[in-house]
């Protein structure tokens, strides 16, 4: 804790409402983006804006992978500072931003000339929502603001992924400058692999059968 | 309960408040999707939009009933679990994405071409946040995460609407790729069923009479 | 209270959550109707953008008051009810609709050929919120939702600026169906009248001097 | 107190929930003011956009400073009242708005014709914005709606940025009328200074050295 600087303890509940508020938002305002595409026959059309769909379940799926690790840790967390409410809103910033880029990756995938500049622009974006949640986290546990009944095992595992996310981002990017389609598959199966809790669904299927 | 991984029982309130604002922002934005029809007269104009009034109806009306399902799930729950938020994840993800079938419908009643084509993709979006919505209550029942107090006849009641709920979606789309105008008619009946309590109201003017 | 069907209490809350996603999102949507109105010098473009001005800002205001006169009701409310819900809702749908005969009504004031027709779509919408927020407020009351300790007094005197504000739209919309532009300084003057709290400013003024 | 009209006592949670939906969603709708910017290869054209990216960056700074002062105080706020709720709703109207000039701004700064104009109305809405969230203060300081509790200090230091951010955005303005882009840094200059703790920033790095 801070010595000289008498630090005024935040309640985090309006953090929280916050952030819901804008995680929520920017998920929901991704649906703008989708448009249809002719000319064609209406199912033409329906069809040919599938990367506006695929835009919108990547962006979606990497929102809520960021909700569901911003809640693990606002549940964890006794009390909040001046500093952690700045380096929140920081991530919010950025997550407020992901539909520019997504309304990019949207147009990229169908006209190739600006593929790669978009896929790598929508990468990065992505990649920082990461970076940025793992720095709130990093923090809350530097400055000690989780709650003490907390068992380390968790928090180990919880941080276990981070490094092979940030690896598989950075690479995704990498083979974007040369090839973007992979890139946005990449960043699809990446998004998959963070919400889809394959051990718990591994585990709910065994024990039925 | 699960007998190999701890299970890490998660707090309902902050996946309230996520699908609160997912459920609220996604009704209030099929307001964009209204607007003036020239050519004509400002009379003319404004009468002639009756098709994107009904589909922002049929949307915000499915919309609050899928709300009204959820609010009565988790009122109910006791405590809530890793697949039981991305459960909800998917719902919300069908729910943001409805303001583009919205759309699609308004457009498709006025110009008749992709009548077809966009009355189906509406269908198909309705009844899928139906039977998420179902996948959800069906979840949280299996893994027993509902308060014990709750007596069964509710429980029982609640699920006796899917049924002729999900067939009625199914006629409505198959008459859809005959008469699609049809099929928005029984979207838009089917959402006022799902919504108006008539038992309540019957009952209200019985006792006043 | 019911003596056939049993009555399942439902927790306020989240019936508040929702409501003020709807309300604080209408309220904020209503910013997208504000552009500049070529052609002119960028100083002329901003101040002939005035109609959209004055159009956000009585749609913020009725929102506003419709959004003070639903805290006042929620803040009473010992329990809700299925009906209730679902008036509430309706409420919610008319507020959402709102940000779109606010467009019109901004178009309306520089375009004189619609004027008529707009002002009065837009002052149809308002009255109905009003009337909505009554309904619901006439529901709670007689099905005895409030809680006891609520003084009769300030029941009563909340109820008593109801029928002069509806008569006061009624005025309005049938003299707007002659002069649209008096209309719309009137609906400016009624959401004026209804935030602003004249009494308490005079108050607090007195008081100082 | 009152000495003459009874007080009603308001509880603050659903005004600040009201408030945080408000907040959060101007912040994210600064999002759909970004676009590309043709003509040019896509990576000029992503380049070329950085006034929007500027803009958005500066308004959404802005209003995390005024959430932050904001939640500062509903957090020592015992309880709300009839004016308060008022002053509020008069904050969120200019918040809300927010989003209309910096459509401007991010226009201004690649159209040099309308620049100072659009500088300037940018300029005078970030002022309000600081001078509404000090009327509330004041306001619920002068009718004594804080927590005892509350040492003076406190409040003492957080009035002290008032005056010279007030004098920051004037001298911003004025000078925006002969150099717009030079107010344009001063702003971003002003966000960045009320939202970076650099005070906590430096303890943090020098306790860590």
């Amino acid at each position: 804790m801070s010595d000289r600087i008498p630090r005024r303890p935040l309640s985090p509940a309006r953090m929280e409402a916050f952030s819901d508020g804008v995680f929520s938002i920017a998920a929901t305002l991704l649906v703008l983006d989708i448009a249809l595409r002719p000319p064609g026959s209406p199912m033409e059309q329906v069809v040919r804006a599938w990367p506006a769909y695929l835009a919108y379940v990547i962006s979606f799926l990497t929102i809520s992978a960021a909700w569901i690790a911003h809640t693990a840790m606002t549940d964890r967390l006794a009390l909040s500072d001046t500093l952690l409410v700045r380096i929140n809103l920081m991530l919010l910033l950025v997550v407020a931003f992901l539909p520019f880029p997504t309304t990019l990756i949207a147009e990229g995938l169908s006209d190739t000339s600006g593929e790669r500049v978009f896929a790598t622009v929508y990468g990065l974006t992505l990649l920082t929502i990461h970076l940025l949640a793992y720095a709130l986290d990093s923090y809350a546990r530097h400055e000690r603001l989780y709650t003490d009944g907390q068992t380390d095992d968790q928090l180990q595992s919880d941080r276990r992924t981070l490094v092979p996310t940030v690896i598989g981002y950075l690479v995704a990017i990498l083979i974007g400058l040369v090839v973007p389609a992979v890139a946005v598959a990449l960043y699809f199966a990446l998004a998959v692999l963070l919400v889809v809790p394959f051990r718990e669904i591994r585990h709910l299927v065994f024990r039925r059968a």
